[in-house]
């Protein structure tokens, strides 16, 4: 009832739609893609709009003993060090679960019994259609890790009451793993 | 104790660091510009990292009655309609807590005596340094909304607990969103 509710306001909505006339390619990378469109909106008016297309990604929450295992990393887009949760990017058509089990035991060694669903995460809908699915993983064991070459990672595991303090005093900014640490907070997994 | 403990964990480790050697622009718009970096890890090697630079923005996490208010809007980058906090772009310079309470402001009406930090949101740091400053307001009045000219908004208030469902769902994606819901869920605000 109360996600019919949702669902209906997430339908399509004609007067807020905008249709895209005209898509032109502005950069073309590795990892991402960058478009302007020319949209009309339903007054009749024209609009532009700048896109950041990229295939998005998969991540798992894997928690133990109320701590949860983050893997502990460089970001130069943001010139610091990072802790997020085990994460990779997706290939076109992938099975995000499939990437999020390989990204858990390729980054920690860790084996799931089964990875569910827990949340999506659209860092920055405005401009970039990438979405991170994130997984719960159930019925973890320890294997050995297998990191991609020259890829140089640090597993940790911190207290989710820790990283709840974390992540108000801005230390943890990574919307995937902020999300996966309240989710567990919220007892929603 | 604890913070120390991440706060140690997020230290520049030079093993981790890469040094940026040379930047190159690639594309320039209104609200993003794409550099490519070249890059030398900690054993010499060179990489290439592709990277979006953006201002940012603010969002603000109101709630009444345990219910949270929310936009309804057209998100062209995912092609889809999306219930989010009130947000908006930071200019540079800008002071993120401003910019929060004059979008609400805008979008819905709500006045706040006081805005306070929540979290932050960077939706996807492997390639975009966009973050997302989430505040929480308190002591909410409701005036008249002012959107800007051709912004059409729907403010909705939904319960916390349908809201944690349609994450689940998958039915609700945009991370700053994300975060306030599962924030009041948990009950850290």
């Amino acid at each position: 009832m109360a996600l019919d509710t949702i669902r209906q306001l997430l339908t399509l909505d004609d007067r807020y739609v905008e249709k895209v006339e005209q898509i032109h390619s502005e950069w073309d990378g590795r990892i991402f893609a960058v478009e302007t469109l020319d949209v009309r909106l339903s007054d009749g008016s024209y609009g532009w709009r700048e896109i950041v297309r990229h295939h998005g990604g998969a991540g798992v929450c894997a928690v133990r003993d109320d701590k949860i295992c983050l893997v502990r990393q460089y970001r130069v887009a943001l010139g610091r060090m990072s802790l997020e949760i085990p994460a990779g990017k997706l290939d076109p058509g992938e099975d995000p679960s499939v990437c999020a089990a390989r990204e858990l035991e390729e980054e920690t060694g860790l084996v799931a019994q089964s990875i569910e669903p827990l949340a999506v995460s659209a860092g920055a809908p405005g401009f970039n259609d990438e979405k991170t699915r994130i997984f719960y993983a159930r019925g973890l064991s320890q294997g050995s890790a297998r990191p991609d070459e020259g890829e140089l990672v640090d597993v940790v595991w911190i207290p989710i009451p820790d990283m709840v303090e974390a992540i108000k005093a801005g230390l943890i900014e990574d919307a995937k793993t902020v999300i996966s640490v309240l989710a567990v907070a919220a007892g929603i997994v």
